[in-house]
């Protein structure tokens, strides 16, 4: 139980203090790479040890956090001072270009997703000449499959996608090519979640949970301040749940698992089951009290297992008003009194709860990973 | 974006360097506490200031950690330096006591579970003979329902015991105030979870799920190296599974939910199906068979919320060694690919394991909550 080794090399000097890595490369090629901010924080403290203590143990416990989870992908030696933060929301139709500090002071650009190459240079573009003093960091939430694994040859790239010039692409690190900054990279849904929780409708919450039902159904969990990942992400979409056959012979559209929550509470499932697009359904069929239910299983599922502080719920299918009532109600019914915080009881109304950054939750989440990305 | 005040009073010396907060007391008095371990740590690291900082960051970053969710319940002014670890395992027939590092020099005593007043002072009598050159912390890993919140006027209590002489005791505040010392405190399973990851079955790895079948079913989860609590605490042995109620008429035992996980797969939903003891049933008897494809279900869905690196299932139901085998073919069957990992394709093996601790990783996990009190 003594004290860890710290995975860096500490240099003190009057005027600043330098953490330094080993960082090896791709081909086993070794260097000390400065770990980003340190030195920029510590230059502009100049109010004593104390300050430069402080700024350290900042720099030093962000870093080390990123170490034990690198969400990062350090390619330069030397990083800019901290700057502007760029995000990225790059999704299989458009991407999504941001810069600022948060909701107040985004900057955003619309770019279609074409080529690869194409689409990387006008975001690199934009980049450039929004942020011509200093680009620090630029964070990515991806459309995916995506390697999120820091100790695989392919992270930060897309992986098996059906659109096929996107396959095998390395999407960080020809965005940190292209800028010359370190890049942060997740998950579309997990940047969302981060936005969320950081300036939306989890603000100021340890531990959260952000769902979209859509297309597909995903869900992002923040644990202890950050995004749960774990062996890879989570996949919360193909958990499975109860399903009546008798009351709902509909046997789910999901390609692998059949009838897991995806495959029945989809817009496709829905679209399916019942016929037509799930938005021309009235808001008084019985399609919405099934969704209800299905949703509330599932919500069952992660309360009792992430026991989430709130859990936001978004997605094209959540455009339906009446489903949010329907789904506390039978989450409370789910629950059954057994976990007695006010929360899940007359507290429910501000537990399940709509996003509220709307379509920017991803781009504004992707400002985020550029921080983590810089260790700041 | 910019820096976060750090929550505590640096003031540095020639020889020390101490953290201070303030410690708002029960009935409001503030103290201002030094912060464990970083005095004790900085004196015996005399390398010059790059070790001082070093030390501090340690201290700093552990017992910020701790800030976000303490578990720790600071009792008073002037903690003791550095100096053995003790660990309680609080269970409703005995309360195992240990002192040590680690399993290598683990001593323990088993103390039978009589009143909380002779109980308490039984264990603190061990603790005092045990270490008497000085007990820095004691760890609580006890029996439930208790209070996990730190903001809450019964942090540390045994709630809603059927035990009644327990209810609404304060477990971890007459601890500390027995023995003078940091008291963490956390509930058994995670305590179980957490000692298995330090020491056990899933040993080196910063995300992993720990599941007891019993005459419950508990899970403890440590994501980020940390165990996650949230809201409250996981109550997974209550997600909600399918259940083929022509396949299996059996409806369930638990008195809140029915079919719930618990209700269905625990010891006594066994015996209330088969009509016999679960131990009495031989390993080819079709109750495993269903035992295994409940625990897959659950299983599938940690799996896709949690993405644990690995799941340590331990309790009595397991010591069927017929049932792993049959829970990770049903695993993979469920997942079917979709989750595309070695680890859960070939490596199921060493995905889905055995604890490594036996009766030992509650009273282990718990000298990990003493160093995690003391912010060591």
């Amino acid at each position: 139980m003594g004290l860890p080794s710290l995975p860096f090399t500490t240099t003190l000097t009057s005027t600043s203090c330098v953490l330094t890595r080993k960082v090896v490369g791709r081909r086993g090629a070794c260097a000390m790479a400065p770990v980003a901010a340190t030195t920029a924080v510590i230059r502009t403290a100049r109010k004593g040890m104390c300050e430069v203590i402080r700024a350290l143990w900042l720099a030093a416990s962000n870093y080390t956090q990123r170490l034990n989870h690198p969400r990062a992908y350090i390619l330069c030696g030397t990083l800019t001072p901290m700057g502007l933060f760029g995000g990225i929301e790059a999704g299989g139709t458009k991407f999504v270009c941001g810069v600022g500090t948060g909701p107040e002071d985004l900057q955003t650009v619309r770019i279609p997703t074409t080529t690869p190459e194409a689409t990387v240079e006008a975001a690199a573009a934009f980049f450039r000449e929004r942020a011509a003093d200093g680009l620090a960091a630029v964070g990515i939430a991806s459309f995916g499959p995506v390697d999120l694994d820091p100790d695989s040859p392919t992270f930060g790239h897309i992986t098996s996608t059906p659109k096929l010039a996107w396959q095998n692409f390395d999407l960080a690190g020809s965005v940190g090519k292209a800028l010359g900054v370190p890049v942060g990279f997740d998950t579309d849904v997990n940047g969302a979640a981060l936005g969320e929780a950081r300036w939306g409708a989890a603000r100021g919450l340890a531990d959260s949970l952000y769902l979209t039902v859509g297309t597909g159904i995903g869900g992002g969990a923040i644990v202890h301040g950050r995004v749960l990942h774990g062996l890879m992400h989570p996949e919360m979409g193909h958990i499975r749940i109860p399903h009546d056959l008798a009351a709902d012979p509909y046997p789910g559209c999901c390609p692998y698992h059949g009838d897991c929550l995806e495959g029945l509470a989809s817009g496709p499932a829905i679209e399916a089951r019942w016929g037509g697009p799930a938005q021309d359904l009235g808001p008084a069929h019985p399609a919405w009290d099934l969704e209800a239910r299905y949703l509330a299983l599932a919500l069952t599922a992660w309360v009792c297992t992430l026991s989430p502080r709130r859990i936001v719920v978004g997605g094209g299918v959540m455009d339906q008003p009446q489903l949010f009532p329907k789904i506390r109600l039978e989450l409370a019914r789910l629950l059954n009194g057994y976990i007695r915080k006010r929360e899940l009881t007359e507290g429910l109304d501000s537990y399940v709860v709509p996003p509220q950054l709307g379509g920017r939750a991803g781009v504004l989440g992707a400002l985020v990973l550029a921080e983590q990305a810089l260790g700041a």
